[in-house]
């Protein structure tokens, strides 16, 4: 049994006319033989909307209702979809993350998704139906509805693809595929025929925006064939790869950015043991992700200053709980910058390369662009520059790296 | 345990400001140490662009899918609500349909409830939370979601309100309670402090359009004491009461009109047992609701012809159906007719005084108005007359009938 996965995301689902357009899209799947599941997100504009009611119902609403708010959305879309197919004559059903059912953890909000039941859409198959599944949504054990946080889409529909041991996972999306950068912004980008999903993993959390950072490293562990697929144009997309079958190459692959970047910088924190404990563990109580972490060496006697970041929108939630902790922790100010941006130069070039982080820094000394945070992993080198700088840094790395060739 | 049910209508929950509004409401009933339900429907508009997104994606969309797409707005609400709830320190938690469970048959579109469990609800009493239910919607022993039909979130509340033995049921809606007629017709129309609910039945099903017919219906069977009261307005209401708190009133409750009513009149119909079973069971069998039906008796030697109205929005239906079984029938023609409305004068008064009729018809006569159907029932009489005709005909009745004083 031939299992493919494709997903749609909200520009791809835009409206009724665009839904009708990928019914023609699945009903070709469907003709060549193939068990088709089907993961929508909502429609465009749709969760913002969303969002903007519960924010103005309350500044602090409970996650497990605005996960009953937010979820609507893509059920909506599921039977949109699922009644454009039925016109096509092709039968299908839509299902909704509690009837699948697509378990996750009682974190609402954004759930992680513990064990997806294949049995109901398995019995489904023999009556030749095609799925069509609310992507972002599960149910929790206490039997209530869950959100997997932004772009959960993408990692539905990766989990499902797993599951059932598909064949391929197809996202589709506005763009076709992933790019050496961001078009928007540097001209010159083009297209990866494929990429590695380590590398991918970099980019897409350094903000590529292609897919969602968990689906990517979801694919990655259960080795799931995925692909980036423009839903507007008949292209091939972006094939992502496991790293084994993709020996020969050693280049940069891309260079991405993220806006929305908060810098946080503790001055006079006392130099002793598990101060650092205290500070990231406060913050992961609250399920703020930090990223960068710098602490530099001993200034003045005893005392060190940490700098993290972390989204701009936890920015708030971070100071009000840290602030709470002064006196435990000592730490003399609280500095916060918000007028920043990362960059990373990705690529699995740099396990076997020497010279990228020289480049890098060189290239940016060259445009007068100063560096506040550097951090870096096996694959990538990433910094914190002042917003008014990324395009610039954007475009001269992305030449310096020879990847407008 | 006093449990108190409120149901707000959509334009009580039309925007974040008026579901604010309604949380004070709730709120309040909360301080007096009441258990509350809150049953809700979707903010005003919503359901129409719902269905507006399925009928636009296909004109002859799956109800089980157009159930999917329309229960979604009831789902924002219940969500919105218990935020608001929350914002005033009010512990409580939304309930879809699925998860009350409300269980309903497996007709899709317009679902009869055929249980609703409380355990759930009644071991989150022990929590002090207060339940907001999701109106409208129910789940299918083939656990996907159903709704009940136009306005069902009415119905909701109430087989809420008889299955948790409520105290009362308070409807909250965007009238103060139910009038002797339509305000908006007869300048003259007044609010009713009681009414019987056998005379609702009969004002609801006629188009007083306050509460669903099946609410009604339902809320009598059980003895659910419900109240009909304005959301935008501190007023007293229209108390429902069984016939028995009622025996002194020998009075005529008031008139409707239903404006959506299709007439058809099926001619040399064959005058022998069983054509109008065929008839009527073939309407039957596509949930059609037939209404006033009149044969009249033979004109023509071994032929007659049968008048019946159905909803207007089910004539293109019905005229299909019934022109297939042409053949079996032997009827000659199919004439149908839209431009007509019935009105109807209803009172307990009909049981012990004797003249309704004769002033109903008198009252028509001396205004000119032609009467195409009459059908009478124990506190009822309704006529089928043109529509050009209507306000004249439901203004001179209501004075007629002693209401305007």
């Amino acid at each position: 049994m031939n299992i493919v996965v494709l997903k749609f995301g909200g520009t791809s689902v835009a409206d009724v006319p665009q839904i009708k357009k990928i019914s023609y899209k699945i009903k070709s799947e469907v003709d060549e033989g193939n068990k088709v599941i089907v993961v929508v997100s909502a429609m465009s504009g749709v969760t913002n909307n969303l969002i903007e009611l519960v924010n103005n119902t309350s500044e602090l609403a409970p996650y497990s209702e605005y996960d009953v708010v937010l979820s609507s959305g893509e059920q909506v879309t599921a039977a949109l979809l699922t009644i454009a197919l039925n016109n096509l004559n092709i039968k299908g059903r839509s299902w909704l993350g509690w009837q699948v059912p697509i378990i996750t953890e009682n974190t609402y909000g954004k759930a992680v998704i513990e064990e997806i039941k294949t049995l109901n859409i398995l019995e489904s198959f023999k009556n030749n139906e095609v799925a069509i599944i609310s992507g972002f949504q599960g149910i929790s054990s206490e039997n209530r509805i869950t959100t997997l946080g932004r772009g959960g889409s993408d990692t539905s529909a990766v989990a499902i693809a797993a599951a059932f041991s598909a064949e391929r996972c197809d996202i589709y999306t506005d763009v076709d595929g992933v790019y050496t950068t961001d078009p928007r912004i540097v001209k010159s980008a083009k297209k990866l025929e494929s990429i590695t999903y380590e590398e991918m993993l970099e980019l897409a959390s350094q903000g590529a925006k292609v897919l969602q950072t968990r689906s990517v490293a979801l694919g990655m562990k259960y080795g799931v064939n995925l692909r980036v697929l423009s839903s507007f144009e008949d292209l091939p997309g972006t094939h992502i790869l496991k790293e084994g079958s993709y020996m020969e190459k050693s280049e940069i692959s891309g260079i991405a950015h993220s806006l929305n970047e908060a810098k946080v910088t503790l001055s006079g924190v006392p130099d002793k043991p598990g101060q650092a404990a205290q500070i990231f563990s406060a913050l992961a109580d609250l399920s703020i992700n930090v990223d960068m972490i710098v602490q530099s060496s001993s200034i003045n006697e005893g005392s060190t200053d940490i700098t993290f970041t972390i989204p701009e929108t936890d920015l708030k939630l971070a100071e009000r709980t840290i602030k709470k902790t002064q006196e435990k922790i000592g730490f003399k100010k609280f500095i916060s910058e918000t007028n920043v941006v990362k960059i990373s130069v990705v690529g699995n070039a740099m396990r076997t390369q020497s010279g990228v982080a020289k480049t890098m820094f060189e290239t940016l000394a060259k445009n007068q662009i100063n560096i506040h945070v550097i951090s870096t992993s096996e694959i990538k080198i990433s910094v914190l520059i002042s917003s008014d700088y990324y395009e610039l840094a954007m475009r001269s790395l992305h030449s310096a790296f020879g990847l407008d060739a």
